[in-house]
This record gives structure tokens, sequence and C-alpha cells, in this order.
């Protein structure tokens, strides 16, 4: 279980803090990335944590992850709305994936409340601030355990 | 904050563990509430947990929180697409209430893609087989502690 | 016309006075009680008042009043919008059925634009506040006198 | 609060007691507005009756309400169905607004399923046959002695 | 049967001729009414012709058509697809009805397929050009000796 | 001018004065037919009826009509709201298409409201009983008087 | 085959050949249970007969005919159209469960054109009137036959 | 009662057997015809069983029904979904129809779940297999002996 | 280039200043008037403006600006989503017109999304508050500069 | 693999070179059918070229084509549209259809955009001309050629 | 105000003056930044004028806009119609955008009547050709100024 | 035409013949260019074959495709269902565009069954496997040699 879990985060998660803190929180990503860090490493595990802009990064990243990581936990941003190169790269990979999202989705506007990912994802986390992102990691793990079975 | 956590569970789910293996794994209720129990206790916490086929014994229970409860973890099943009742019964309680499904329902039939309940929980989680559960009872817990901040 | 008007409650109402206040008025359930009874009794008239959070058992009570109520005044809660049973029981008895709802329905969200009910009851009061029962007391005795003549 | 309720009467409601008797009901407009003016004596009140086809007209009469009248009884007739300038009007005033229906147009056609004035309104009242327009009066006659409060 | 047929025309048909005369055809409105005139005169039949772009003036000469017309001609122009009101005023009237389109509605934009009309009208002529005028006013004057024998 | 008119009619217009007089009146198929060779021949025109229960011999009688016709009266019955066969013979032929109804379709059940021939026809006839037939080849004799100038 | 054949009824059904005989016939439900008992004796089967106004209640008899009978014949009422949790229940059991409608309900609102419950059913009937029940018992004899091979 | 029960098969019927085993078993149409023509002796009545793959001769089969038929059992195969001249054909002959189908269309493909006929149709049958044509011929023959009553 | 541009507004506007001020600003008709003045003169041109409640009466005013005016700037409030007619005078006339609105409709609510006016415009300018108004003179006089060189 | 190649045209196709050349091409299908014969003798293979209006008979033909065709070109016109039956048709057989249209049917009327037949065929051609015919045959020989393997 | 006005132009702008010149113009993209920075000139601004094919970058150059620009002008291009992300980016950032169109957007196809960007912009701008540059270029001092103040 | 025709794959097509393969063949993208350019050779043509996971690049490459491509052969992968970019940079173009899925997406989820390109394509292969990009090779120069006659 030496690959690491990757954490992908799409676009303007970079202005996570700056961004709407009543709705996504006064954690930056880089506070996220410390706490998932220090998670994975209380587990026995390790992260690759990365952010961009541009879908067609996401579709690279995820094809990378067939073969370099254990399991990736994915914060699609608004793609999560539009992207069915997204849906199809977790589709074409055997790591499974995590779709998280910080803030409930499912409270706010209409166009947010389908996702094209969730059907090809392992399972999806919603709603717990940033604090989702370490249940992920923990359940990332779980699932790597059950596999490693 | 001595409190239990309140676990409640809809229609059809005393069958777990008997109906559909393939889509819901072969734990049975009483196999979950188990392993909640020893979760919640593992985090200082106590849980109650139930199961019901009557969607007004849910709203009952619900507003019985109010003031018995410190969080609720609720797998509606089935009511989860069809109850408005119960939607409004988590929007008049103040205890913040998680809702929870079992397997992916983002993958299975067109009337299960919509829940009347997200939009007014805290939080929800889905996909990750029984072990939500144990997922569940966390952030229930994480979310008391930040209330007790 | 001994027979009482029966004034009948769906779920969440018990909350009535402690939930969203803004929305539905600081009266408790057990005011409005007040308030219909002396509103009845300054009309030689006589009310049973109850509720319930399931759905059946507003079915009962609808059968019931076929035979031991002059008329109804139903303010069926979230089941307005979801319950065809209830919607077949007025339809299935003789006595009238007055729809009430507290707050204006018709501002809130989209899934309480449609009422199962409206269709099938004699009238229907929408916004007054807790006052609209006094108001629909009133209108039950009026038809009621019209069905005397 | 000696300002007078306005009654205002949209698009063929001077043809009540002649067209569809059995859906209107035999009174005619003239009855309706020696009901609504006995009642409106009766409780110390007064009202301003009128009637038109042209929807610009009761757009002019609600706006010289917001300064004439202490509250206004709406039956907008068809255009309760497709006038978004009627609505506005109600929300650009501070008097407020209830709507009423003469017959239960909830078990009409499909296209008077919709209002788009109801969302504006302080109340809405259907169903009650021209009895409903002194249920009206006194539901104004209420809420002013509210905000006299 | 000495009452005149109607023939009412709605907004923009004072432009007829004038405006895109390839949907419309070169004959002005005052064409239109002379040969209306000598069609009428033909058949032992009198022709009221009127226009105006006012919905609720519309209204007003369907109610008057009620007791001074053998019959109505009518084209509604754009208010065919958005008037409830001009429905019910047909529906108010004894009088028959026959709604009339010069260009064929059918084979143009989305929002001109619905007719709110058609529903309550006697008959319904659509595409023949100007020509329709003279076919729909044979039409009205048979269905007036219908109704004489 | 020496071709005749076509006169098709679609599926069970042979039940005509049979199957529901109340809404197509008493006539039969042969009463119209009769009433049509009358009409064309006072205008010096001539027709040819037909009756079919098959949708491919509809199209087939169209083609034929694009050299043997000089227009086409066109009741196709059901097959009007479900042939984009029947319209393509339509927009294929160079002969114009008259649709024609004997009852108000669009008084009538919902599927019925569509017709995907009336966009491909010159012209649209409803309502007008079978009386409407009459009119019908007066527009078609119409239609070749101008195209003949 | 000793095990009986359940024959659930839904809500309202107890106001069998009281509540709109001509929908439904004159024949109360204590008729049908008569007709159903002396149907089952003839295939030398048995039945259970019952009725029930809550939801709940319906998913508790289905769970319980998990073990406990051969076949069920289900006229779930006004349920069909809003309940998933019936639907899941007739899913979660092995024993083959009937649809049954009384009257024709294709022919009836728009509300009641959809069935939750048909597409986890072994088989659907529908507006034979109460002679429905002796074809469904028939029915779920021969599928016991059937499966007894 | 001495005409026959009309048994009409639609398009692709005739490979029953060949075509997708697993959905419609492994009998084929005269398997079907054989156990159709038995029922219907034991009842002392007859059959008459045809099939074809053309809709206008479906129509012309239920016009010939009308008068020569006692009832008709139809399985329309894929113009059940398509067919408004179908459907007129059954509300323009007196003679009561059975829709029948062999497998569950309730649980397969989308365009399968709305029948045309059913709201035409005297009952529905769906869901048991072939065994279904028995049944229905028992039900003709029920109806037709409530008719002589 | 002597012809004034006209400013039409539509129901309501007459309010402006007094109307929801947080979503339309402080300035009243009478002010953006002003404005509109002065930014005319600056450009060597004139401006016409006016308001009206009346649906009809801006039809009447489109139909004058095509020979009296040299563009129109028109806020139709309210009627830009409900009415054909303005949509259809628009065509009817050369004048180009520039649809306006204060507040930024795209972000209110639903039934404010809709313009049937748009299509028919050169232009649309929203949101830029009463300032638009003087965008859209300048844009105006833009229009007649290109259309005279 | 000495069975044919079917090459089946639906209705109005036999009007190819006559109907709106400017969509469909100056070929006539006597010129379609040549090269056809020409192309599958390079191939070593055998076409039989048929037309019919009647959707009937292409259900005939496709299921006739089960065991006399190795495969089967469908041009299946204004039917691809609406029919069921061709495709139950297209589902009951083996052998492979591949489905064709001359025009880029993508580009036209929106009624043309959904196809019932794509889903159960094997293979899609679109807007290549009457050449797409051409390179159909070579795509049949190719998938009969795998099949040999 | 040292801070200079964002012109950004999305997929296919670089083909200006190239693409379709009969809706867009012929002038080429560097001809609108010659006239912007005209513009800004005498308005004593500055702008930056940039484009992209790529949405990421468009949400890159957003984000930098934060801190590096007093206003953007955003003419996106197709992904106007598509991109949540670029949404996201405009409201993460507190400079305001004004969005910007060409042609006349609501008079082309279906899927560009609608915008994810017009909701969270400061204002929109459509159809003015190429000269809306300018115009947005002065709305955004404009903005800047009463910002200023 | 000495210019190569590009073959442009988008996301995931660099998966092929790892992902799914009993959806898309064993053959990996290196097998196609490899048939691709053989095909090519054999008609004295030339092939530029490229892949990409981004939409942006797309459009570049297709832009550069103007001057540098005699043909396209695009398989857009999943932008295929969400790009208005790509679709506007094949308008933007004047070389011809072939759209080429391996799989027949008709036969997919329901998101797959529109794309935003086939209307701006010169044709749409679908469904032939690998084997269609030799196909729409062949098309792509027998395009050319048309256009060079």
């Amino acid at each position: 279980m030496a690959l690491p879990i990757y954490i992908l985060n799409g676009p303007n998660l970079n202005f996570l803090g700056v961004r709407e803190p009543e709705t996504y929180g006064a954690n930056t990503l880089q506070d996220v990335q410390d706490d998932c860090e220090a998670k994975a490493k209380s587990l026995g595990a390790e992260v690759d944590f990365r952010q961009t802009n541009h879908e067609g990064t996401l579709v690279d990243w995820l094809q990378e992850a067939h073969t370099k990581a254990s399991a990736v936990v994915l914060n699609a941003g608004a793609y999560t709305h539009t992207s069915v190169a997204i849906a199809d790269a977790i589709r074409a990979i055997s790591t499974p994936v995590i779709e998280l999202h910080i803030s409930n989705v499912h409270a706010r506007e209409e166009f947010r409340l389908h996702s094209f990912l969730s059907e090809a994802c392992a399972g999806v986390m919603v709603g717990f601030g940033t604090y989702g992102y370490e249940l992920a990691v923990q359940a990332a793990a779980h699932l790597n355990n059950e596999r490693a079975d």
C-alpha cells in the first residue's frame, strides 16, 4: 500500500478562505492540505495534494492515478456539474474515487443539484466543511484496507 | 454533551443482509448497530439505534430528538425520495441531522436521484457501505465538539 | 346540526410556535385550539381538534368524519404536497372539507406550490396566519347553514 | 384607519350571474357589492368596489391604493394566470392585498392552476362562492386592526 | 337574423400591408374590410369591422357582441397566444366565435403554436391569406342559418 | 384546371355517422362525398374522394397527387398526430394540401393538440362539422384560380 | 402449497360500495373477500384478506409475506402512485406480487397514470371490476403451480 | 352469444418463441393459439386468432369486430406505444377490448411505459406470460356473461 | 436626423425610487428623464420620454415610432416577460429598438429570465442601474449615425 | 457468405432526385441502386434493393432478412422518428442492421433529432449524401467478414 | 484608479472578421483592441486585452483580475452557455464583470439563450456589434467612478 | 490536395484498449493510427493523428486545420456532449469535419444521446468500432475529390 492518496481540487478552490467564507469557511487550501497530511500520517498513509482551474488537467491527473495512486479524493468544484470528460476518466481507471464537496450543494443553486461524477464514484461526501477532507482520507484508507484483504 | 446520537433507520432496512446483498452487502442491521455502538464508545459517545417502516414514526422520533439527542444519523430509505414531512421535521428541530445511504444512490434508478432531505440536512454521506455508519457517527461527534467550543 | 366541526392538523404542527416563528407566528397549537373553540361557541357550534404525524391516521379521521362531523378544516401540513391517499379520502366522504395553510405556501419552496388536496376540497384558505383557523370555522358554519336551508 | 378597503374585480366579472351560473352562482356583481358594503358597515369600515376588463387599469388602481386604501381584495379573473405586471404592482405598494376567487380554481382547467399573484399577496381565499367576498372583507379588517396595534 | 357579424382585429393588424408583406400579403386592413362588406352583402348579411391594440378592448367588444352580434370573426393577433381573458370572454357569451389567422401560424415560431382561444371557439381557419376573412364570413352565415332552423 | 381535387380520408372515417355522433354529427362519409361532388360541380371542378385505414396508402395517394391532382383536401384522422411520413409526403409534392378536421380538435384530448401536418400544409380548417369539406373544396378551387393567374 | 395467498388492500378500500359506485361498483370489500375465499377454495388454496389506511402497515405485511405467503395480490390504492417504500418492500421479498386495480386507472386523473409498483411486480391487472380479484387469485395459483414444477 | 372472441396480435408477435425468449418465453404463437382455443372451448366460446405487422390491418380488424365479435383481446405489440389510429378504432366500436402484454412492459424501456390504448380499453392485463391469453379469454367471457344478464 | 429618440417605460416604472430601492435605486423616473435629456442634448439629439401601465398603449407608441422616431429605448417592465403583442409591434416597425432593464433580471425570479422582446430588438442592456438609460441613448445615437452613412 | 445484403428504403425515398434536391441531391433511387450493385460486385457480394411507403412492409422485410440476408442497410425515412415496430423488428432478428440517412438529420427539424432505430442498430451513418450507401455496403461486408472469422 | 480594465475574449474570437461576417461584422479582433485602447485613453483609463480558447485560462485570468484589474469586460464566447467554473470565478472575485456579446444571442440558436454568467455579472450588453466593446469600457469606467466616490 | 487529413482524438481516447474493452474493443490508439496511415497511403493521402484531454486544445487544432488540413476526422469523446466551443470552431472553419464514435452512443447513457457537434459537421459515423476510422478516412478523401472536381 505504498502508493499515495491523490487529493485533487478543481477550479476556484485556490480561493478557499478568500471567497464567500460564509459558505466555504475561513480555512485556506493550505490549511486543508496540512490537515490531510497530518491525518494521512496518523493512518500510515501519504497524500499528494493538487489544485488546477483546467478541466483537461483534472483528466490528466486522474489518468495518472490509474497506476500512481491507491485512491483519489476529488473536489472537482464547478466541473462536477458540467464535465462528462472527468466522469469518463473516473470510469476509465481502476483506482477508487471519492467525490467531496465542502458545502451542502443540495441547499444551493438549481444547477448545482446534478453531478455528472457521483454515478461513477465509489462514494460521495457532502457538507461537512473542510473536515470532510479528513473523513474522506479515512474512507480512502478504509477502502484500501478492504481491497488488501 | 451527555445526550446520545440517534441513529434512525427507515423502511426495509430491517431486511439488510437479506435483501439484494450485491447492493447492500451481507451485514445485518444488528451488525451495523454493534459497530455503531463500538465506534461511539471509542469516542466517548452513546447511540440510540432504531428502525421503523412508518413515515410518521420517523417524524415522531425526529421531533423527540429535538430535546433528547445531540445529533441524528438518518437513513430514511425510500422515504428519502417522497417525504416532505420528514424534511419538515428536520427543519423544525435544532439538532443537526446527517443523511446516510449505504449504496451509491446516484448509480441507481432515476427516482432515487432526488432527495427531499438533503437540502435540510447538515451533511450527506453516500456509498461507503455499512462503514458509512461509523464515519457518520464520527462526523456527528465532530459537529458536537465544534458546537461545544 | 349537532355534529361538531373536525379540525385536523398534520405533521409537525405540534411544533407551532417553536419552529420558524418568523414563518408560522408565535402562537402554539394549544392557542389555536382555544381560539377555535371560542369562535365555534360564539357561532353555536362545536369543534373537535386533533394533531398527528401519520398520513394513515389523517385518512382514518377523515373517514370517521363521514358520519361524525358536519365539516372538516384540514391543515395537512407536508402531506398536502405528497398524499393522494388523503385526497382520495376527501373525495370518499360527503362531509365538506376546507383546506387551510397558516403561511402563504405560494411564496415558499417550489415543492410546496402543488397541493393534491385543493382539487378535492370545497374551499382553500392560505396565508392569514393562525387567524385563518377562525375564518375557516366561520366558513364551515356558513356551509352548514346553507345546506340546512 | 379611515381609508376604505378597495375591492377590485377584473375581466368578465361584470358577467357574474349571467355566465356559467353552475360555476359562479346566480348572484350578480351588484349583489356582491351590496353584501360587501353591508359587511364593511357592520365592521365600521368602508369599501370602494370597482370592475374593469383592462389589465393596465388594474395596475393603475393598485398603485392608487398605495396611498388611498387600507387594504385590497383583488379578484383579477383571468389576469391572475397571465399578468406579471399586476403582480409587480402588488409588490410595489405597501397596502396588503388579498387574492380571491369565487370558484375552486384548483378543480378547473390546467392553465388556471398557476397564479402569478399569490406569491405577492398577503393571503388567498378560494372556492367559498360569493360569500368569500365577505370573509375577505373581514380578513382585511383584521389585518388593519393588527397593523394598528 | 338582423344582427351584424362582428369582425374584430387585434394588435398590429392596422399594419397589414405595411408589415412583413411576404408573410401577410399586400392587402391593407381597409382592403379586407371592403371584401368582407361585399361578401356579407352578397349573403344578405352585414358586418361591423374594428381594430384595436388593447386586450381589454377586445374583451369589451366580445361582451358587447353577446347581445349585438349574430356571430364574431376574431383575429386576435398576438393576444391569441397569451390571453386567458379573451378566451373567458368567448366562453361568457352565447354568440359563436370563429378564430382566424391570415398566415399559417403552425409554420412559424414556437410560441405561436399554442392558442388559448381555439378551445373556446366554434371553429378555426388558418393560412388562407386575407381570403380567409371571406370564408369566415361565409361560415358565420352558415352557422346562423343552422341555428335559425 | 382539368385535374381533380383529391379528398383523402384516413383511419376510422368510414365509421362517420356511426361513431360518437355527438362529436362528429350524423352524416355518413357517403353523405360527405355527395356534398363535395355537388359543391365541386357548382365550381366547375371535380373531386376524387377516398378513404383508407393505412398510413402507407395515404402516402401513396399523396405521391400520386403530385401529378394527378390540382389540390388535396386531407383529413388524416389519427395519423395527424403521429405521422412524419405523411408530413414528408406533403412536403415532397408541389400540389397544395389543405388539412381538415370535422370536430374542434383543440377542445379534445391532449394528444390531439399537436399536428405533424399543419406546418407542411397550405391551410388548416377545424371545427366546422362536415360543412368544412365544402369550404375546403371552395378554398382549393380558390388556390387553383390564384395559381392560374 | 400450504401457505396462503395474501390479499392486501390499501387506503379507502374499506369504503368500497360506499364511495363513487359508478367508478368502483356496488360490491363492498366484504363481498370481495367472500368471492376470493370461494375462488381460492375451488382451487385448493387459501387467502388471508386485509385492509389498512397506513403505508407503513402495507410494508410490514409485505415483509411478513416473505415467509408466510405463497403469493400476494396487492391493491395499494392511492399509495400505488406515491410509495417507493412499498415498491422496495416488493423487491425485498421473494414472494411474487400481483398489482390489481378495480377501475381502469389509465382512464382517470393524470396523477394516477404512474405506478411506482408495476416495475417491481410479477404482473398487473387493471379494470376488470371486483371480478379482477378472482382472476388475480387464479393467476397467483398458476404462478405457484409453475414454481412447484 | 354466438359471436367469437377476436384475439388480435400486432407486429413481430409471429416471432414469438424465436425472439428474445428470456423476455417472451419459449412458446410460439401457434402454441398460444392452441391454448386459447382449448380454453375457449372449455367455456363454451370460440376464438378467431390473427396476426399482422400492419397498423392499418389492426384498424380494419377492430372495425370488423364491431359487428362480428363478442369481445377482443388485443396484443398490439409496438403499436401500443405510438398508434392513435388503433385507439380511435377501439373507441369507434362498441365491442369491449382487453389490452394484453406478455412481458411486464413497466419493467422495460422508457418508451414502452406509455400506452395510447389503455385509456380506451375495458381492462388491461400485463406480465403473466403467455398464460395471460387464457386469463384474458376468461375475462372476455365473463364480460359477455355480464352483458347478457 | 431630426427625429427624436423615444424612451418608453412600461408598468410600475412610475414607482421608481419608491418601490424596492435596494433593487432599483433611489432615482425617480423624473431624475432619469432629466439625465436622458441632458445626455441627448450633449449628442445633438432629442428624446421623447413616456410612461404607461397599459400594454396596448406601448403597442400604440411603438407603431407611432415607425414614422416619428429615429430609435426607441424600451423598458417594458413586466410586459417584457408576457407580451407577444409588443414583440410583434417591434417587428412591425423599421425603427431600431433597444431593450433596457435597470436591475440584472438574470439574477431575479425564474419568470423574469425569459424576454419575448430580446429576439426582436437590435440590442439589449441589462443591470447598469439608471445609468443604463444614458448608455442606451448613446447607443441609439450611434445606430442612427451608422444608418446615416 | 452467399446471402445478399438487403438495402431497404422507406417512405418517400422513391421521390429521390425529385424532392428538395438541395437537401437530398440530384441522384434518383435508381442511380443509388446501380452504385450499390457495382460496389457490392467489387467486394464479391450481392445486394437486394427495395423501397416501400408502408411501415408494416418494412417490418415484413426485416423479418425476412432474419434468414435471407447477411446484413441490412436501412434508410427508414420518416419512420425512423416514430416507429417502435421497426425497432422491435431489428431487435427480433440476428442479422446486423446499419441505419443510414442521406442528409445530416441533426441539422434539420426538431422532430428528426430522435431515432427509435439507432439504439437497436449495429451502426449509424449520416450525412454523406448518396455516397453513404456505398460506405454502408462496404461496412456491411466488413461486418460479415469479421463474423466469418 | 490606476488599475487597468481587463478585456477578456474566449474561444474562436480570434477568428473575428474571418468567421460568419454577416453575424459578427468585418472588424478583426485587432481592430476591436485598437478601438478599446483609444476609448480607454479618452477616459483616462487603460485596458489589458487578451484572447484564449481555454476555459481554464479564462478562470485563471479572472482570478488574476481580483487584485490586478479595476473591472472586467468579458466576452466568453461559447463558454457563456456551458461554464459554471467561469461563473464561479466571477462570484469569487470582488472586481465587477460586464458580460458582452457582439451579436444578439437572443435571436440565435436555442442553446445560446441561456447564460451561466449573467446572474453573476454586474451588467450585460448584447447586440451592439463591436461598438458594444466601447460602451462596455465606458460602463466599466462609470462603475469605477461610482465606487471611487 | 497536398494537405493532410487531421484525425483529432479527445479526452480518454489515449486509454483505448485499456478502458472498458467490451465497449471500445482491444485495439490501442497506436493501432488505430497505424491503420489510418495505411488506409490513407492506399488512397494517396496523408493523415496527421493527435490526441488531447483538453477542450481548448481541440479548438486550437480545429482552427489550425482551417488552412493546414484538407479534412478533419473528429472523435471528440466526452466533449461531444458538452462543448459549444468545439461546435463553434467547426462552424468557423471551411474545412469539412466528420464526427466519429467507436461505440454506438445511441445505445448508452442518456447524456450521450445529444451531440452539440453533429449539427455543424458534414457527416457522422457511429458504431463501426475502430474500423470506422478507416471508413471516415475514405469518406474524407471522397469529399476532397468531390470538391476538387
